[in-house]
């Protein structure tokens, strides 16, 4: 059995056929036009697919499968895309336009909602039913698993973790609300708040690491705090009481096994991931007497989303 | 079909006998004795419902079941009590031990799901699948209601909406935690900041009105509001911004058809309702483009409980 997982972003859609264990035989990439008019768009997604068959040797008749992770508001169960900023798609049937070029089954999903989806069926969530991905990337993207199965609230609409307030009156987000999880949380504002210490430590070891860096990113905190930095360490120490803000608030409302943490800022590893491990065992409600709650770095890294597009397909989804 | 709805609370036990329909046949109460063992507490309310049957005129084989809302994490998929502060249970088997007295199917969840169950099933929300009750009263209570199912988190330790964080290093908490949404919505809360505005400002009206109630209440700021008292005005706006911020937080994960707002605050009705439905419309995520989500004042009041515990019972939900 045989699948493609189609990955929309922003820049490019990647694509991969793999089999039914999510091991990835071919896979290869377009660049994302969103300013083509959408069945250009999808017939683009189909010449991918073929290109992926042609190279892995596998014709069409074995492909049990296709599924696509895209940004934006889903409506999984009618097919369509109800909205995708990233890709300026609305009220797009985009799985009865793909089926004209390739006519198999074809799931589609939230890209945070698949990647959460993969990290369960074949990443580092596995055997866990009630699991919670948070990506910590430009934004904060969440995927939210229940009982093995996404959950994305009344018609797709849902599962916007990245929104919850977690500041009165706070930073301004780029939904138009101040205060959102994302404005504090995500590495974009992981980078302003080391910007902002910077300025306010001429002396701190952040401005040395940025220079040889190029440029002030994610690491440059991290870096200067694993070296004893003061500033560093308050702005880590600072971010970590951010991200784990969103996280207690989902464990208060889905109480999940496990917390998977991906994006890029989870690269720093245990370093991180214990601090916040720290912060949700000792906040979340009821302490000791409600479930442990683990939390781990996620394990698909770039595939989460190809995978978990993949995983879409599979029978106890689809 | 009749059915008794107990509603378990930290000062009284109330109870109500009702037909399929909820119409309240009797109803009687008894006083919760939180230092007595739990058998003696499960006899006293089994002895509550043989005092209802006898008033109403039934006897137990016209009993069709027998729901209980009780404060706390509950396992309602076995019959336990988890925990429970208000009436200092711990790993209560109190379906198994009520059952003893009366041999009729019981059930048993969280009393603020049962809540928003009741009046999903029997009150304002009827109609509706996806709802959420929030009461605003000593805390935040929660009840989602998912596609007419109550949703209580893993093992009935979620939906604690209430300790969602919505300020960081915010005001403490009773659970530990500080910045909690409870420690800014609440009755108990708005108390708090009705207080702290009238130190700042002795002039206002709020003065007048507290003092010719004997006390500041949760309503001594929304009178003062309404009569264009400014320190009033100030208290009430920055208030119901708390409370919208958890509201457009529930949204964005779970995007109900509808929010049901109860507890003692509700009181205030409309006034008070179309601005937490203007900041609502406003900020939830994705604005117009995701579906309406509709603000109202809860309707069932006191016997909310009560009868969200009887709508446990009916076959849909039992």
């Amino acid at each position: 059995m045989y699948y493609i997982g189609i990955d929309i972003g922003g820049m490019s859609i990647k694509g991969g056929l793999t089999d039914e264990t999510g091991k990835i035989l071919v896979k290869d990439s377009i660049t994302t036009k969103p300013d083509n008019p959408y069945p250009e768009t999808v017939k683009d997604i189909a010449e991918l697919c073929d290109k992926l068959m042609q190279k892995a040797g596998i014709d069409a008749s074995k492909l049990s499968g296709v599924g696509m992770g895209i940004p934006g508001t889903i409506n999984s169960k009618k097919g369509v895309i109800t909205y995708s900023n990233n890709i300026k798609f609305e009220n797009v049937p985009i799985v009865k336009e793909f089926r004209k070029h390739l006519d198999v089954p074809t799931y589609i999903g939230n890209d945070a909602n698949c990647a959460a989806l993969g990290e369960v069926v074949f990443g580092q969530g596995k055997g866990y039913k009630d699991a919670i991905l948070i990506t910590l990337g430009t934004g904060v993207g969440s995927g939210i698993i229940i009982d093995g199965n996404i959950f994305e609230g009344k018609d797709g609409a849902g599962a916007e973790a990245g929104h919850m307030g977690i500041q009165i009156n706070g930073e301004r987000c780029t939904c138009g609300k101040k205060g959102c999880w994302e404005a504090y949380a995500s590495a974009a504002a992981l980078v302003r708040q080391t910007k902002r210490a910077m300025q306010k430590h001429p002396q701190s070891l952040m401005h040395q690491i940025a220079a040889e860096n190029g440029k002030v990113s994610g690491r440059t905190a991290f870096k200067a705090a694993r070296e004893n930095d003061k500033a560093g360490i308050s702005v880590v120490n600072k971010y970590v009481k951010y991200v784990s803000e969103g996280l207690i608030s989902l464990v208060n409302i889905f109480r999940p096994e496990i917390l998977l943490i991906g994006g890029g800022v989870s690269n720093e590893g245990e370093y991180f991931i214990k601090k916040l491990q720290r912060q949700v065992s000792m906040y979340s409600y009821g302490g000791k007497r409600n479930p442990y709650v683990k939390v781990v770095k996620a394990s698909l890294l770039n595939d989460a989303g190809l995978l978990g597009a993949v995983a879409l397909c599979l029978p106890k989804n689809a």
